[in-house]
């Protein structure tokens, strides 16, 4: 009896001491789930030398370093070059393209920096966004003729090795920040790009729009414009978009080797395309309207008074 | 035996009935929940002839429709009014703008047209808000200086009628559709307006930065510009929020009768209102972030060029 007693008493002990084990493991688990929460909200500071030649800086979100490519059900990822400059109406331009990419799922910005000095205000619009992103500081190439060259030269390098992997499953957008995009423009058509999508431009090149002609076959066989319509390629940069495989197969093509030329026909023609590659987007829409504008924010402020700031964030 | 199996029958029968009367009534009840949803999506076009004065269109949303005051423990309504004219670069500004109202709750957004004339590609971007809007056209009174005047004229007409009951529950915003708005200045600053809230704004009056001057007992004392400081409102029309009850009390301030000076120092000094009345935000923040910026963007296209559009939509 005694025996049995203890036995008793012994599973008793055991249920309560695997109660209690239960009860620190659970405990443990919850405890390390909030630490690695809390441990993916800090910003680790690094710099990509491994992937890019030196001279450059960059901080990276945490969700951009988890990035995989999409599985072939999973939607395509939307890949957004970003070249900036500081300049007075830069953070508003910023607030307004941030604020609209919150409203885009399935995308990661790159954020290129003239210079190799990063400004805060810029890194703190960028992290409010939620998105996956990287800010670069790349000092310019004084070679190429405008600023905005060395950071879309060095965003193709950067694909090619840090999308490699990703085939066909994204797509490359170069946007201007101070440019305006409904935000029909990503899902509707960008999202949709196997080759090269082109659209409409609004208030470009002094004109109210720009667009791709397209025939009865729905094919591009030139371009609605009355300032040189019969150029190869007449279009503005926010005006298409890139298959990620394009850029993956021509692996020479950059914005380095036709220095006189603007960079849109450079780098299209580079990629060996041609205007049958070309997937048109929108001129069959009613009404036809257009997606992305080639706005810029006048600089309203007088020489020398911009300093007066009184501690306000300005740049 | 026969009457049991009469009563059986007839109980069987009855439950039958039943079932399918019940499946009937489920069905009934699935097609008006769908009808009244289908109904609710369609636009009524109305004129708000018993609110407001004879040469008003306007086209409000049903949402807009069924606004109630909000109770005491919910969230105050944020009453947004756009005045609007059509110009090259509107239907981007309409779209940045829009698109930043659709992460904003709770607001109800009134835009004016300068003109009995809507806009069809302005009244798209504004449904696809999917907020409670009203999108008035309204004849320009041209004794007075500015299109935006007659605009906010009326807006506080009507805010006096149809939000009579809103007593303090609401708060009124005057919104430029060029300004860049951050989304925190909504619900960190304009919701919280008790009074007379103001902050400062970004490239304005030539300068990069207007803001309240605050003393150390958080009461604004002056005006941080270089810019005639000693103005009684040296403010502009984005940097302050008023809360409806200060415009339902003052039933005689408007913007018809101080057609000399500028629209701010005539609505506040109208208002009844001195800077001991202001409630100063973001002055003490760290780091000090401009929240709205009095941004315009450059009408960038050729004179004569304006009619090249091929069919895509511009203004």
């Amino acid at each position: 009896l005694h025996g049995r007693i203890r036995i008793r008493r012994f599973l008793q002990l055991m249920k309560h001491v695997l109660i209690i084990l239960g009860a620190i493991f659970l405990l443990i688990t919850i405890i390390c789930i909030q630490l690695v929460r809390a441990s993916s909200h800090r910003i680790p500071k690094r710099t990509h030398k491994d992937l890019v030649e030196g001279g450059v800086v960059s901080m990276c979100s945490p969700a951009f370093n988890r990035i995989l490519p999409p599985a072939s059900g999973e939607r395509p990822l939307i890949i957004i070059i970003t070249p900036t400059h500081a300049r007075p109406t830069r953070l508003a331009d910023m607030i307004r393209f941030a604020q609209t990419l919150m409203h885009i799922h399935d995308i990661v910005w790159l954020v290129i920096e003239d210079g190799d000095a990063l400004s805060d205000p810029v890194y703190r619009i960028i992290r409010r966004t939620q998105r996956a992103y990287c800010y670069f500081g790349v000092k310019r190439n004084r070679a190429l003729p405008l600023r905005g060259w060395t950071a879309r030269d060095f965003a193709l390098k950067f694909l090619r090795k840090r999308f490699a992997e990703f085939s066909n499953r994204a797509i490359v957008y170069f946007a201007d920040d101070d440019n305006t995009y409904d935000i029909r423009l990503f899902d509707m058509f960008i999202r949709k790009v196997k080759t090269v999508g082109v659209w409409a431009v609004g208030i470009v090149a002094q004109r109210p729009v720009e667009a791709p002609r397209v025939n009865n076959d729905s094919v591009v066989d030139g371009w609605l414009t009355d300032y040189a319509p019969k150029r190869e390629w007449a279009i503005d940069m926010a005006g298409f978009a890139l298959n990620l495989n394009i850029i993956l197969q021509r692996k020479n093509a950059n914005f380095i080797d036709c220095k006189v030329s603007s960079p849109e026909p450079c780098l299209l023609s580079r990629l060996n395309l041609t205007k049958q590659d070309l997937q048109p987007f929108g001129h069959a829409d009613y009404p036809r309207d257009i997606l992305v504008w080639h706005t810029k924010s006048s600089h309203l402020i007088k020489k020398g008074l911009m300093k007066r700031s009184y501690g306000y964030l300005i740049e």
